[in-house]
């Protein structure tokens, strides 16, 4: 099942950084694990010139891993921008729901972080999918409205809105590399194929979690 | 299919990462695209104090992730240090093979890199999966021994010995985060039912690489 995502957006300067920091808390008092996602434009520079994956990376390695017992970090070139789905697929397991900083123009349901005396006019119109708003002045508006503070209100209706509406299980399927949306029904059929199929072999017995991939060179079959 | 990976291993100042830089462009001049990894028992900083991924991070993210048109970094906390199957699936996509930088006690062919200048003793004993030896010193040994310098060398045998041999497509199955292998007939097995299976899907036409992804709370059924 895709992982809930909510952007996080708004002007520049409007705070968004300072929020995400008050919201991560506030969802983690509800018990839900977060992951960030942040886009830049202009490229960046994680990594210190010197360290081995650095001197990795410069040697010309596509991907640089680096691995401890608390955490690990990848850095990946690619000729493309990663659309979110892939990216919400690094994280998929072991996580509750995606914050992306910025990412306005994206499906997800957003909360726009609104400082009037920073930039008058909102970022988000009617239709795009505003999910609230959290504001330092009161506002009439269709959707909730927060304070700017009120991290702790909005972490409440995300997992009302988004976390709470999940299934108790879901199936996933990416076919070169875009998701294929598949009905309720579609998915069950699926899951009981492919984990009655499977169930036979050794090492396959009580599945909490499956990824089954399968590459081809021949397209033809 | 999993990648192949290859770990280049040696006593502490034997040059593994100085090989490494070496052995990544010789590969990449016989066309393969290289990931690395490696392994920091002591936990790494690889954020900047104050970028608003490690503000999400002090904030209490699982994980982070900072995207952009040429590459995307992904920072993740974990409970426990992930195995080397379950961070090769973090690049499978794209990459032919990756090189480790230590892991010598893992399961992978190792190349040592061997000055016994430095270390008069080597790192590897016989029977621990020895691919080659690169070394300062002309040795006698049963496993191709390369100049110091000779990545050009390495990379031939690495292509000869582990890319060419892999199969023309290959069917993964990882269960609960851990790989269970499947004998070729299986994977043929599966590989049909499951595309036949999802032919009928509407967006599922030219397969190149199929993800399958089941998730399952209730685990009775």
């Amino acid at each position: 099942m895709m992982i809930p995502i909510v952007s996080i957006v708004g002007r520049t300067d409007s705070g968004k950084t300072t929020f995400i920091e008050k919201l991560i808390p506030a969802l983690r008092d509800l018990g839900y694990r977060v992951a960030t996602l942040k886009h830049d434009a202009h490229g960046f520079d994680i990594d210190k010139e010197g360290k081995d994956t650095w001197r990795h990376a410069q040697a010309g390695a596509e991907a640089v891993i680096i691995s401890s017992p608390k955490k690990y970090a990848l850095i990946r070139k690619t000729g493309r921008e990663r659309t979110i789905e892939e990216l919400a697929q690094l994280v998929s397991d072991g996580v509750d729901l995606i914050l992306t900083e910025g990412y306005k123009a994206g499906p997800m349901p957003k909360v726009e972080v609104y400082r009037p005396e920073v930039h008058p006019e909102m970022l988000c119109r009617p239709g795009e999918g505003l999910l609230a708003i959290v504001s330092t002045v009161k506002l009439e508006s269709e959707v909730p409205c927060f304070g700017i503070d009120d991290a702790a209100g909005v972490a409440a209706l995300i997992e009302e809105r988004l976390i709470k509406a999940r299934d108790a299980g879901g199936v996933e399927l990416y076919v070169n590399g875009k998701a294929v949306p598949m009905k309720p029904f579609v998915q069950d059929f699926v899951r009981g194929t492919v984990l009655g199929m499977l169930s036979a072999l050794r090492g396959v017995e009580a599945v909490g979690s499956l990824v089954l991939r399968i590459e081809r060179n021949d397209r033809s079959g």
